[in-house]
C-alpha cells in the first residue's frame, strides 16, 4: 500500500451563500485545492455530499461538480455518511491514491443548507426543511418517526450525562467559549465571535439541556483537498502532509439499540483503528479537530478517543484543557461550533484546517510544534465515525 | 496494487416489496452473499443506493445497513451516482481490496422505490415520487427545472437518433424482445414475460417515440457481492471471478452541455479505460451487461464501448447480435428493462449477474465457454459510467 499526501487545501467561508449554488460551492473549493497544490488535472474526483438530494432534488452531483470545475471526464462519484459525508470522501480519495489506482485526486465535501426547492404555484416547499433533511441521518422508521430532531436526540444524551455524572449545564460552556475564542481569527467562520461563561449561562434554550450555544451552526461551504502518492508529490517537490491513518467504523444508528447510551462506541472503534495504522495513541496526538456539532458531542468524542476517562471529557473543557495552549487543543479554527456546520462538507474543514496548523499556516491560531494532528467526523448520533490522522512533513 | 476477486454473490428479487423496508432488501442481498462466499464478517460495506434520502428520508444507510446485517462497528457508507450508484459501490469496494486496506468486503446496491413518506395529517406526500426523485440524476437547474422528465430526456436522444440516422421506432424492438425473452428465465427477474415485434409496435407511448417498451421499469431490490483479494480467496481456497478492470469516466449532465448529443462520450472513455487495464477490446468481450434503461441507452453504449460504429447499434438488435447465442449478448438475464431497474442496485445486479455466467450458474441462459463479462452502469442520461471486466477463474 502506497503512503499518501495531501499536497493542497481549498475553502469557502461557511455562511448563508443565497447567491451561490451547489455547485458553484463546489467549485471556488476545488479549483482553490488544485491551485494550492499546483495541479491541473486530478485523475478523479470524490465529493462528500448530504443533502443534495432532499434539499435541491440534485443528485449525482460528482459528476455535475467534475464538470463546472473544468475537469470534465474524470473519475467521479459523491460519498454520503450523514454529516460524516466530508471525511468519508477523502477516505475514499485516499483509497484511490494508495490503490494505486491513481496518483492524483481531489476530495471535496459540499453542502448547500439556506436553499430549497419550492412549488413555484403554492409556494410551499416541495423538499425537506434542513432540520426534515437533517433527521435522514438518524433511524427514519423508529426514531424520526416519533418526532425527534436532530437537538432532541443530542439533548437525550446530554441530560444523561448530566444526571449520571452530576454535572450542571453550565460546565459544558468551555467547549463553546473555545470554539468562538478560536473562530475570531479564522477568515472563514461563520460566527467568529467571543462569547463569555453569562452568554452560554443566558443562552436561548432549544430543547434542554441543549442551548443555542450548545449547538452548531449551519449553513453553505465547501472544503476540498488534493492528494497524491508521497512518493508522486516528492518527486515534484511539493510540499506535503502526510496522512498517517484513516478510518471508518460505525454503531448502530438509532441510540435506543446501543448497549451503552453514554459512549460513542462507533468513534472507540474507528479511533483505535486509526492510532494502531500510526502507530501512536492519543498522547501522541498534538490537537484534534473534533466533531463538535453539540457540547455533548465533544465531551463524548473525547472520551471514546482516549483523551480522557468515561464522564471525564467535559473536566477538559472546564480546566481549559483545550485551548489553544492547553494539553489537546481542540476545534482550533472554530470547530463545527463557531466556524459552522455545512455538513457534508464539515469533514473536509476538519482536515483542511488541520492541513493548516501542520503547515505553519494557522495565523493566529498557529501552534507551536504541531507534527500529529486529527480528525474526527461523525455521521448520526456516533453511527458513522471517520478518524484521520495527519503527519507534518518535513 | 492488488488483484481483486469476487467470492460471494446474492440478490433480492426485483418487484414492488410492499412488505419490506430498504434495509431488508439489503440485509436479504448481503447475507446471501456472505453465505455463498462462505464468509462471517467483512471487514467494510459499501452501499450503493440513489434516492434513500428523498424518497424515504433516510440517509446514513451505509451504517444502518451494516448494523442490521449483524455487522455493527465495521466501515460502512453509501456511494451515490444517480442509476450508477451500485456499480459504483463496487468500485470503492474495490479499491478498499486493491489498496492493501482490506481483505474482504462487501459491496451492495439496494432501492426502494414503490413506498415513500407520506404526511400522516394531510396525506400528501412528503417526499419526492420516483419520477421526481429520478429528476435528481439530470440537471436540476437547467433540466428538472424545465418539467423535463427522465422519460423526455431519452425520448429527445431516441428522436434525434431516428433522424440522424433514418431509423424507424421499431427497429429498436429488438433490445426489448431480446430482454424479456432472457427474463423469463430469471427467477428475480420483475417482467419474466416475452414479448413480440407487434406487442412492442403497439405499445402504449410514453413520450414519443419512447414507449412502455422502450423504458425499463422501476421497482425495489437489492443485490451485493463479496469481494476479496485474490490471494486470500486462493488461499482459503474459494472459487472467484476476477475483476480484470474498474473504470469510471463522467461527462456533462446536462444534455445540452454536450459536443455530440448522440455519442456517449462518458461511456468511451469509461470502456477505454477499462479496456486498458485489462489488456482486451471489445472483441474479446464474450457478454455486455448494459445499462438498458432505454432502448436508445443500449444503442448508445454499444456505440460508444466499441462494439458498433456510430449510428450502427440499433443494427445489432436488428439482427439479433445481441442474443444469447449472437456476437455479443446483452442484458442476458434481463436487463434492466426485464429484470427491471431498482435504480441504485441495478449495477451491483449486472455484476452479480455476470458473475452467474462466469460460474456457469446462468441456467437456461447459461452462455457457453465465456470468459470475459463486462458490466456498465450509467448514472444520468450518460453523466457517470462505471464499466468493469470480469474474468473466470479456472
Amino acid at each position: 500500500m502506497r503512503d499518501v499526501s495531501i499536497i493542497g487545501i481549498g475553502q469557502t467561508p461557511v455562511g448563508e451563500h443565497w447567491d451561490k449554488p451547489l455547485r458553484v460551492l463546489g467549485v471556488e473549493a476545488i479549483l482553490a485545492a488544485l491551485c494550492n497544490a499546483g495541479v491541473d488535472r486530478p485523475e478523479a474526483l470524490y465529493v462528500g455530499n448530504f443533502m443534495s438530494g432532499q434539499l435541491l432534488n440534485q443528485e449525482n452531483i460528482g459528476a455535475l461538480i467534475a464538470d463546472h470545475a473544468g475537469l470534465r471526464g474524470i473519475e467521479a462519484y459523491k460519498i454520503e455518511a450523514a454529516c460524516g459525508s466530508g471525511a468519508a470522501a477523502f477516505r475514499t480519495a485516499y483509497m484511490a491514491v494508495a490503490s494505486g489506482l491513481c496518483d492524483v485526486v481531489v476530495a471535496c465535501g459540499v453542502e448547500k443548507m439556506t436553499d430549497f426547492v419550492v412549488d413555484e404555484t403554492s409556494g410551499t416547499p416541495m423538499a425537506a426543511s434542513a432540520t426534515g433533511a437533517l433527521m435522514a441521518a438518524a433511524d427514519a422508521d423508529y426514531e424520526a418517526e416519533h418526532g425527534l430532531s436532530f437537538v432532541a436526540l443530542n439533548a437525550l444524551l446530554m441530560q444523561r450525562y448530566l444526571y449520571e455524572y452530576g454535572y450542571q449545564r453550565q460546565d459544558f460552556a468551555g467547549f463553546s467559549i473555545n470554539a468562538h475564542r478560536n473562530a475570531v481569527n479564522n477568515p472563514n467562520a461563520m460566527f467568529p465571535k467571543k462569547i463569555t461563561p453569562e452568554s452560554f449561562a443566558r443562552a436561548k434554550m432549544i430543547c434542554e439541556p441543549v442551548s443555542l450555544l450548545d449547538s452548531s451552526g449551519i449553513g453553505d461551504g465547501a472544503a476540498a483537498a488534493v492528494l497524491a502518492s508521497s512518493d508522486w508529490a516528492r518527486a515534484h517537490g511539493l510540499r506535503q502532509v502526510r496522512v498517517a491513518a484513516s478510518a471508518v467504523a460505525t454503531d448502530s444508528v438509532a441510540l435506543h439499540d446501543r448497549d451503552e447510551l453514554l459512549f460513542l462506541h462507533g468513534a472507540y472503534l474507528s479511533a483505535r483503528k486509526a492510532y494502531a495504522q500510526a502507530g501512536v495513541g492519543p498522547g501522541d496526538i498534538d490537537f484534534f479537530e473534533l466533531h463538535d456539532a453539540f457540547t455533548i458531542m465533544a465531551a463524548l468524542s473525547l472520551e471514546a478517543d482516549g483523551f480522557a476517562e468515561r464522564g471525564q471529557g467535559v473536566r477538559l473543557a472546564m480546566e481549559d484543557a483545550i485551548s489553544l495552549s492547553g494539553r489537546i487543543p481542540i476545534s482550533t479554527m472554530g470547530g463545527l461550533k463557531a466556524r459552522g456546520h455545512p455538513v457534508g462538507a464539515t469533514g473536509m474543514y476538519q482536515i483542511v484546517e488541520a492541513t493548516q496548523q501542520l503547515w505553519g499556516e494557522a495565523g493566529a491560531n498557529q501552534l507551536t510544534g504541531c507534527r500529529l494532528g486529527m480528525t474526527q467526523n461523525i455521521g448520526g448520533s456516533g453511527a458513522n465515525v471517520v478518524t484521520h490522522i495527519l503527519e507534518r512533513v518535513e
